[in-house]
């Protein structure tokens, strides 16, 4: 394994698992032989990624009865429609409860694999192979798995925790600057909630990443997965510190689905959300206008957006975070900032805070 | 509390839960208050049983914002499509993930509704009253979840607990006979598997549980519910002995799959299945002629079929079988029977053996 950068580990008991980062280590089949269980392994992707990257990660397993499963490229396809395929295709090729799902691709691949390993016949293995920065970083720790529905995001899902996972920096050689900029904002949020040291360190390299230095690039995946493992360990299944990994999200969601899905990239829309996250925070007396503006200032040269979309007024924004999962009984939570690598989650501010927040964009 | 019969106490740690069971249980709001969480309830249901028990269920939970949801009757409608109508019920009433979801039906119900609650949001509570024997005594304990695939029954799914079980024996005065005797075939089986003593207890009280006596299904129901606990508490995921609560079930799945859903009810199909593991646990030489006559008459007296439908060849069969979730690894794994109360899963059987238990039936 020597091709690997670094390995992290995931400690969740008996559900603990290792995720080795580096470059080349999808294609190596050392990585996958002591993780996979049966001899059936289903490898889902996308349209996108299979003519780049499953040749060689079938012949990676090929000493396994290998088949793939390719679905269309899109937020769009999240859905449980689409999902029922994986399942068509398992049972088309009568893979037995012991059988191994691979995910070969983004968040979106991820999410759906993950909860189709969950869900086909109440469980199956799971592995991870995330080919975009926003999934190294983000679904790679965690367990979240799901598909949308049409009248909310990520409504319909499991934790399930996968066997292992493979973020391989080349990967992200292929990937859009867009896309790029997507992940490096989920990268930021970690600086921001538990890591003011880490935040300091992306203002010296973010340069280095946005030119996808592999050494600059692992050292931010590990980072930040540490960064997300130590939130998770303490709280697998999200009743409190875990929602911190929200910075961002409540407002970031309402601007996905007010533009309706694809229209704003995930983490652009997550970008946005911290800098409302720091104004409404400065508002509430906690953040210095200082901080406010070095978060603005990290997010743009990551070439993010800091301000929402025009078209959504304050109160489209108050009606679409009103159905977000973060309501408990009616009551708004939100991920504040008491300041850089300080973070908490609260019901309790002022409302004018928010409504200001809110209208100082609108149109 | 007084209406209630019995409790039992199904102990899986932080995910232990009381079944309790009696007459009229399901409309005493006491037995709900405590394990309500939120302020949310869905009642999900079916348009035979709305009817009959969803105005008192509705009022025993007055004092929380209930909504119901009547879904069509029928293990076809047992499908993702219609797992999605509940979604969107819970979307449109703006449920969040403290909500409860409240199963009042029969298996059906129970499977689609644990399985909604397992995955709306990652996971929100869960409140089952059956309303069948069969669902009573099988879905109460166990915490499997999910619907079936075109491609076969219950291939989509999840592990996931209830907080609470109303086993209500006053609901069963509405069940038609051949629901009853399904229900019988699980009732059987537990004395099967690992409790002698109650199947000789069955042998001396089939025509009172016939007649629907309160006294004799309460007791039924209970020893029922404690035999199953006992086997899913030493083994809650189904890696080994939990698999003997599948006895009957691998050539019942046959029956239902071969004839199509609907055709047989699921209790007649596992009453064949059980007399087809008796016949092959004979031919092993393990279970004695007598033991294996005791069983076909108990199965007769409680008006279940003891022979397959004449349509399916031994060959048929074992296709039917080989897609069966309890293949592993291209090892078909039985469980059959030492003796009456005395059962074990096994993959080394003689094949002949199966071959001759399947053709004498064939046409």
């Amino acid at each position: 394994m020597s091709k690997c950068e670094c390995k992290l580990d995931v400690d969740l008991g008996e559900r603990s698992y290792p995720i080795y980062i580096g470059a080349g280590i999808y294609a190596d089949a050392d990585y996958y032989r002591e993780h996979v269980g049966g001899s059936q392994v289903m490898i889902v992707t996308n349209e996108t990624i299979a003519p780049l990257y499953l040749d060689e990660t079938a012949e990676a397993l090929s000493g396994y009865e290998v088949k793939s499963c390719v679905l269309p490229d899109g937020e769009e396809y999240k859905t449980l429609d689409v999902l029922n395929r994986i399942y068509t295709a398992l049972l088309k090729g009568r893979f037995s409860r012991r059988s191994t799902l691979i995910a070969l691709g983004g968040g979106v691949i991820g999410d759906m694999t993950g909860f189709a390993a969950a869900t086909y016949q109440r469980g199956v293995d799971f592995i991870q192979v995330p080919t975009t920065l926003l999934s190294q970083v983000d679904s790679s720790v965690g367990g979240k798995t799901g598909v949308n529905h049409l009248m909310g995001k990520n409504m319909i899902g499991a934790f399930y925790q996968p066997r292992l996972v493979l973020a391989d920096t080349s990967t992200l050689n292929t990937l859009d600057d867009r896309q790029l900029s997507s992940g490096l904002a989920e990268v930021i949020k970690y600086g921001l909630i538990i890591d003011a040291e880490f935040f300091t360190w992306l203002e010296k390299n973010m340069d280095a990443l946005l030119a996808r230095d592999p050494v600059a690039l692992a050292y931010a995946i590990q980072r930040s997965c540490r960064c997300k493992a130590d939130v998770v360990e303490a709280d697998e299944k999200e009743s409190g510190q875990r929602a911190l990994l929200n910075l961002g999200h409540t407002f970031g969601h309402a601007i996905e689905t007010g533009m309706g899905y694809g229209e704003w990239l995930h983490g652009e829309a997550v970008a946005t959300g911290m800098c409302m996250a720091a104004d409404m925070s400065r508002r509430q007396g906690w953040l210095s206008a200082q901080s406010c503006d070095r978060i603005y200032r990290l997010i743009e040269q990551a070439r993010l957006p800091i301000v929402p979309p025009k078209a959504l007024t304050s109160e489209r924004f108050i009606e679409l975070m009103a159905v977000d999962k973060k309501v408990v009984d009616g009551r708004l939570r939100l991920v504040l900032l008491k300041e850089i690598g300080s973070s908490l989650v609260t019901d309790e501010f002022e409302m004018h805070n928010l409504t200001e927040t809110l209208s100082q964009y609108g149109s």
